[in-house]
């Protein structure tokens, strides 16, 4: 296995055919940096304009469409020691009448990211809340590669291509699965929050810049049934599809169908067997509820998968 | 604290001001008994007519509109050993044009339900999933109390009241909390489940007859603040909030706006100290998509409340 | 043809099975008078408490579950010369984020209705909109029947039984069928609007009480496939289905689906045929997306209806 | 006025920055020719890929972002005697159980289109819908300008550039505009549908080949009240707002807030007026519920604006 190691001087604002900034072949290793969603590097200087700039995009040699992209995430770590993130929840998170008793601001709070303990806290206690304090868990805010038909598709937003997910589950130690949808693959990453909680309502985690550790595979010749038609996570204990569009009843639609096609494509489940399966053992999580396009994520543990497969 | 038992002979398939059948004081335990979702008792037999007949409605003593009911959910646990569940993903929790691939069946799937290795698996295997089975986590599928203005709210669906939410939180060792709409509140419990998988997907969980034990208080003299407007829950380690309605987008706002007031109330925090900690430390729970209101449920882990309070 | 006048002392505020007011025979005529949604009557005066206090429910003698009952609107006619709206559009109706924008008011606009000239305008001069006025288009805000399963719906909301649908089609000149889901039928109807803009976005229309004449009938023996499952409408020109639910989305299918089954029905057509029709004839009305349930009316003119039929 | 002939041999599946084909000034006429969604042209032959193929874009001298776009629709004649349209309501239309009942077919309807009579009606006669024919109004299916930030957006969707809104209101004898979003706006325009129904519940119109003319304008130093954020159009009776986004209930939502800045910006109207105004006088069409952003647009009569202004 070669490792790569890049360090990116431009960045991407949108998912899309740009040329590639390195060739990457099935097992190989890449060690990269990210900016943080306002364009601000490990020295916390702007170096881009905002809006989830991505490092990228990573050519697969040899991918074509109808492949499957593997993405291992061996390691998301913070490189500098503070992050921000937004003062309000965001409007279409609350009823509609409550919008009203929500501030309308801009207002940024400052976060101390320490890798040592593990933690991030507000940098001036917010009143009410002192000492409040959350683990880091790092995860990466956007992940995919290029759309098809010459589409360039922004960085706030997500698709079959993966994107602005926002999905905590998307963090060191998971495996992704992308459908190959242009020659090249074209992986793009970056917008890493070292906490955030589920759904991302204030629209924003803790910002940060990071240093990553991916490995990349490719599946070829994959069989039609076997197709990744959205996004698709697996760790030591689950199986997960990420499901993207408004409302969340169509991105859990989307995560269930997905789910529903690994469990016949790989397990060789019936769609009895596959319905009882997810009926009685499977779980949801919830992406983001923020941006464009919402993420609903189908959980499935593999304690509950066929033994003999 | 006096524990009442009380062995059901009537049932109701709507939240309503019925007749109560028995009223308990605020500390008052009860012993009771539920039938399945299709009106079955501990010796499978049909006692009522099937769609989640409940048990009850139970007086509570002096209660009021504006005051709070609490139930302490101490044991669920059913009473027979076999469950019944569908065999089939329901058409909306799918794709459009995937529904075509499922199953137009009304077959049922049965379950042998173990309390002793706490395990369900299917009656007769699943080809594919031979071997399969779930831990038995016994919930309460339907739980709440009469609507305001002379509704009558079928125990199929759910709403402020509570309802139909399916939502596997709602087991032992919880307290929930539900608004009072009529005098003597009327609380109605039933439609046990011995497991499901979130979302409640193929429309059933493992349905089931079973032994209940609640306990029940009042909360008087609440101020407008602390007034419960959705359901809540509270367990040793965490408190939610559960919207019910559809889409699921309206369901978490609601869930999320009930947190919000819970922790400006109880906890006096500002909205942006509320924000950030929702914004940074929230999870979601998805209860059912399945039923005519769909139900999401915002969960906090109390390790992040203001430790003063 | 026998014409009842009935004159009511008792209104409802859910659509329930409550004791019928009169029983009509099929072809029989219904002079009786509606108060407005706050409870005022002609005089002005408040008769019944506010929230779309309903007259009836009227039952009709013979008709049974799987029945259809018809509903001829023959005249809907404000008696009084005043009625009244809110001033302000529904926060549900513009982007989250413009809700700060807009006021957070309860203050009411009285409007001068002058059936004379059959215009509305405000009492007193909206400032910038002075001269304002709209046509009198008198419509039924809540209509509908007793829901099945003991069930007592709220007259804020509306479902399969009809309801608060808030739609400006139903009006004098339109015959309505409504699927029979208890014995008797059980017809409500009240909640009359001056005029409205479509979907209600001030979650008012122009509020007033009225005069109202229909005609009811009964149509027994239904073949399944001719079965009512959401509200229908027919005037001289048009069919028109009523999909009740939110979001719009859901309503639109209950509307499109239950034209689809009209014109399998009643004029046998393929599915290929309903689908041509609809694909490239039909109309879409939004009814309200203010209430509960949110409405959406599939239209289609009868003039590209089978001529054979 | 000059008037520009253009004949396209390039076309785009993006709403995107590519090249200016031609370049027009303020006022500046235009005909030119669109190509069918499938990508024929007048002779029936395939002269681009399918999937919506535009013509453009035209560059807009002088256009900067903040700017206003105005495209008056001259005309828009489809240009070949033959049309297609699918035979199948698309499932996402219909209630997801009634998904069952639709055929899974990709067959095509074909449609004589007489610019004469101007009807269209199907080749080959429908088995029971013998005769069905309807009026030719020909509209654009597309028409739109470039995203800002480098996106390249898919002709198959819509969004606050335009885009496939497929809305019948978008033909000869409207005025529309859009924001300028990138220097020199990028003007496309395509796919015509002869006739279409509301929603274009069958994912097609009656497709077409066309020629077309338009005028250009632009309005430059627009004050921040002013700006377009949503497609607005404007005929001699009647202004509406165009909002695309899934559900429905969202794309409602982007239309009212756009009509209600329109009222303010243009008319100086106060929140109040403006909520009268719509609230008891406006309409809402349907323009799609298809596409992956669906469209809904806010109708309001010019008669019932301020006179004075």
């Amino acid at each position: 296995m070669t490792v790569h190691r890049f360090d990116p001087t431009t960045y991407h604002r949108t998912f899309g055919s740009h040329d590639g900034v390195l060739t990457l072949a099935s097992r190989d290793g890449l060690l990269t940096t990210t900016v943080d969603a306002s364009g601000r590097d490990e020295r916390g200087e702007r170096v881009t304009d905002p809006g989830n700039p991505l490092t990228g995009p990573f050519l697969i040699d040899g991918a074509e469409p109808g492949d499957t992209l593997v993405v291992r995430v061996r390691s998301v770590r913070p490189n500098r020691p503070t992050g921000f993130s937004s003062a309000a929840l965001a409007p279409v998170t609350v009823d509609p009448a409550y919008v009203w008793e929500l501030e309308r601001t801009d207002r940024r709070i400052d976060w101390q990211v320490d890798m040592h303990s593990c933690t991030a806290r507000p940098s001036k206690p917010i009143i009410g809340l002192e000492g409040f304090q959350v683990p880091v868990e790092p995860m990466l805010g956007c992940i995919g590669v290029a759309p098809e038909a010459g589409q360039a598709i922004s960085t706030a937003t997500s698709g079959r291509h993966g994107g602005n997910m926002d999905y905590r589950g998307i963090r060191a130690g998971v495996t992704l699965r992308f459908p190959v949808l242009v020659p090249g693959a074209l992986l793009f990453v970056g917008d890493v929050h070292a906490a955030q909680g589920a759904g991302e309502l204030t629209g924003t985690g803790i910002e940060i810049s990071a240093d990553i550790e991916l490995e990349v595979g490719l599946e070829r010749g994959v069989r039609p049934e076997d197709r990744v038609v959205w996004p698709r996570g697996e760790t030591d204990t689950v199986l997960f599809t990420m499901g993207n569009a408004r409302p969340l009843d169509q991105a859990a639609q989307h995560a269930t169908t997905e789910m529903v096609r690994w469990l016949r494509g790989r397990y060789g489940l019936s769609i009895e067997a596959a319905s009882v399966l997810i009926g009685q053992a499977c779980d949801y999580d919830l992406g983001n509820m923020f941006d464009p396009a919402y993420t609903m994520v189908c959980v499935l543990e593999k304690r509950y998968l066929p033994t003999a497969t």
